[in-house]
């Protein structure tokens, strides 16, 4: 009764038995993921080589319950003898360094190619092909799960006639469309509103088309890959940066291998957890290494992180996408200068939109979330964007009870602080907390000025209707009682605002 | 600048980079959840042997900002070859079966080991003994991150004199226990109560001592290990069982490898997906490996899964508990018959405790939550439990505004529906916020049967106390208008009903 047998878990197999960490769990849930997986990918891909991303995506019925996702894109491609492990193989990615992009896990294709696999036990089929190349490689894969390997049923190259290059993605999924569908299409919506450099077009299973068309040609700058700040440092990540170290001092060895160390602050550090300059970074004892690194975290004199790693979406652009697709009468955005949390940057970007025919009244603010340009659609109760609102006392910004208020989010960091891997909701980092609530603040200032406005003019129109209901009797009375016979003129008051009679 | 180069990550090497996901965040709760992961581990080691858990635990500061956790339990212990992967590889566990335990992830001790190691780049120090033997292991672990392999920096074997049997650890962790502390009060204190047949001595940072010992001495029963339910079954789990199995037909195949499935069902079952029960499992096709594991999630009559694994606490020894730790005037206690949600078994059980000096009046219900008997302290606004209660109108149960009300809830379930591997909060799957209202309206309603007599109590009480001051008034009157010299005695209404006088 008390034997236990003990096992090694590959990473494939413990996100098959613990798949609602990457997002998969309902059947709703699930084929959206898969979806939005998916098209992120495809984002990537694009941006990455700077081209504007031009995306086509369909959904369709294969059998019961079970729906075809194809996506193709205009990306950088993946190289053909990467493919198999990119797709089929988990934590296995091109994204682990310090710069900011959609995905972070090393996760997202990969498991929705095993979900694909263990509900319909179909293959996923890939096409792609890299800038330049003259052949395109398919690949039918599915996943060794036990093994975490790829497994490879099919592969041909094929003539690159065209000069294609990006990739394409044929997806099976046992799911619940009736119920994703409203998600799916949030999501499709909120992309585009973010992100009004691309093109998508969109086949729902239904046989509807969605087509969203750039409206800018800037594609959003990439943000680069940097060296670590000091700050957020941990002992790991400073023995392997002493291991392939050349340099011979901890003082070129700091100002070598950290962002915003200079020989000053260099030397300043050191002195500040008692290390020699010219102390040989491999010969570091175990109190030295520890000294060193939370000397780091505590140590102030170090200039803030860089952030051109970051690529915001920037005020010009979000004003334009929310103008395309939310259509409000009033729009102001924020970007806010960078920060960070424990050595990660981030930039908080906010837009307040108002009125028009597209945003509900409702008694709370509509929220679209984003992290790095991704939509967030679920948790929202549980991120500190929904926080910071609650905390908002709308009244003082003359925000009317029912308005139709939408308020757009959106963090830009290398490393945003999801609160599960299904990246659904963001932590309240006290750093992040601050910044949202000023970016918020800022935005619902200039709304102040707007909304002042228009409830002065609506108090002056109605106090102009008043006159002009009982102008013409006082007129009358006033001509009566002169003993005048031709009563003067009394619609000057509406007609001196240009307002329209009723 | 579009080059992408790609890495294969070990376990190890995500969680250290993503270790959030696993409740390693902030330094207030990375010190928690390694206090938690620990205690856990203890737990289950003892309970899997029929064994009354007994432990000891300290937090001791070691230097600023880092603190000593030393644990020693009562259990089973870690056979001395195993400890090393045990303690120090990812994804190494013990738990991977079809039965209720604490633990899930084969993530919390090596996470700790692992945290350990990044903050303070001490080894962490285990003690292991299974019963019965004669000599304990002492190793000294790190953990090789990049290869997620196991670093024995020391190895010793100590003669059992004592014939101690059981873990201890002693790990250096990193933290913020001012603002740690509190939760790892409320987290000792919440395990008290769901495990009344334990003992647990604790000595918290500041060097005070706490000391739980056990009231019952019946050790829940530990779920058994059982077969797979047809419903939740995947093509992955199904090729599994195919590849091992040794039956010539398809209709031994499902009466050996799945619960609850006996001949007839079998058949029944065959006749619904369309295969011949004497097909031999190895040579279904791919179109009938999908058709029989969809056929298993839609057909309808299959019983439901077994129970035998599960193992709730119980309402007589959740009654001992709460009467124990928070000394209510009322408690009652139900646990539900067991469901099932898509093929895993679980238990709901609730208790309301009302009154007494402990439970603090609030204008909402103290909730306690816990799941496999683990105590779950944060994100409470996002479990089912916070959810249902939000939707209850407790007027109609006669639960008075500011009322000292506490609601413990427990799942049981040999797969809890956590919404992250942070193990916080549950999802609100539909048959499990279904069985939550069922039980809480429950207890709700013999509270309400309570608070009625409460109520009456108190309202007749108050009509006393008016009779009481009025009467002797009326006495005298009557008494004058008798012309009688006499007043008849009137305290006899309070006096009736035993109350003290005012």
């Amino acid at each position: 009764m008390s034997k236990v047998e003990f096992k090694q878990l590959s990473p494939a197999d413990f996100f098959y038995r613990n798949r609602e960490l990457a997002g998969f769990d309902s059947p709703v849930k699930s084929l959206y993921t898969a979806f939005r997986e998916i098209i992120e990918n495809s984002f990537d891909g694009a941006e990455i080589g700077g081209i504007n991303p031009d995306v086509f995506v369909s959904i369709k019925e294969k059998s019961d319950d079970v729906y075809t996702i194809f996506i193709s894109d205009n990306g950088i491609g993946i190289p053909g003898n990467k493919v198999p492990q990119a797709l089929a193989k988990l934590l296995f990615g091109g994204k682990y360094v310090e710069r900011q992009s959609r995905g972070h896990f090393g996760l997202g294709a990969s498991m929705t190619v095993l979900y694909s696999q263990i509900t319909t036990n179909l293959p996923t089929r890939v096409l792609s092909c890299t800038r330049g190349s003259d052949v395109i490689d398919e690949y039918h894969l599915m996943i060794d799960i036990q093994r975490n390997e790829p497994i490879i049923r099919y592969h041909n190259q094929i003539p690159n006639k065209k000069k294609w290059h990006g990739v394409a993605v044929e997806v099976n999924i046992e799911g619940d469309y009736k119920r994703a569908h409203p998600k799916i299409l949030d999501y499709i919506e909120s992309t585009a509103l973010v992100a009004p450099y691309a093109s998508i077009t969109f086949i729902d299973a239904y046989g509807i088309l969605y087509k969203f068309n750039k409206i800018v040609d800037e594609v959003p700058k990439l943000g680069k890959a940097v060296l670590p700040h000091p700050r957020g440092i941990d002992t790991e990540k400073m023995l392997r940066l002493i291991r392939v170290a050349k340099q011979k001092s901890m003082k070129n060895f700091l100002t070598s291998n950290f962002q915003r160390v200079g020989e000053i602050t260099a030397i300043n550090f050191l002195k500040y957890v008692n290390i020699k300059p010219d102390k040989v970074p491999d010969q570091l004892d175990h109190d030295e290494i520890v000294r060193c690194v939370q000397g780091m975290n505590s140590y102030e004199d170090f200039l803030s992180p860089e952030t051109k790693c970051l690529s915001p979406i920037g005020e010009t652009v979000l004003e334009a996408g929310i103008l395309k697709e939310l259509e409000p009468m009033f729009v102001t955005t924020v970007t806010r200068k960078p920060q960070a949390y424990s050595g990660h940057p981030f930039v908080v970007e906010v837009a307040m939109a108002y009125g028009g025919n597209k945003i509900e009244a409702a008694s709370e603010p509509t929220l679209f979330r984003f992290a790095n340009r991704i939509p967030l659609l679920y948790d929202q109760y549980a991120d500190v964007a929904a926080k910071v609102i609650r905390s908002f006392n709308w009244r003082m910004y003359k925000v009317p009870q029912n308005a139709k208020l939408a308020i757009i989010t959106h963090i830009a960091s290398t490393k945003v602080p999801y609160r599960t891997a299904g990246k659904e909701s963001i932590a309240d980092r006290p750093e992040l907390e601050r910044e949202m609530r000023l970016a918020m603040q800022v935005c619902a200032r200039k709304m102040r000025v707007y909304l002042s406005r228009i409830e002065r003019e609506e108090r002056s129109a109605k106090r102009a209707s008043i006159f002009e209901k009982y102008l013409p009797y006082i007129a009358q009375f006033a001509t009566k009682l002169s003993g005048k016979k031709q009563v003067p003129p009394t619609d000057f008051v509406a007609g001196g605002k240009g307002r329209d009679k009723e």
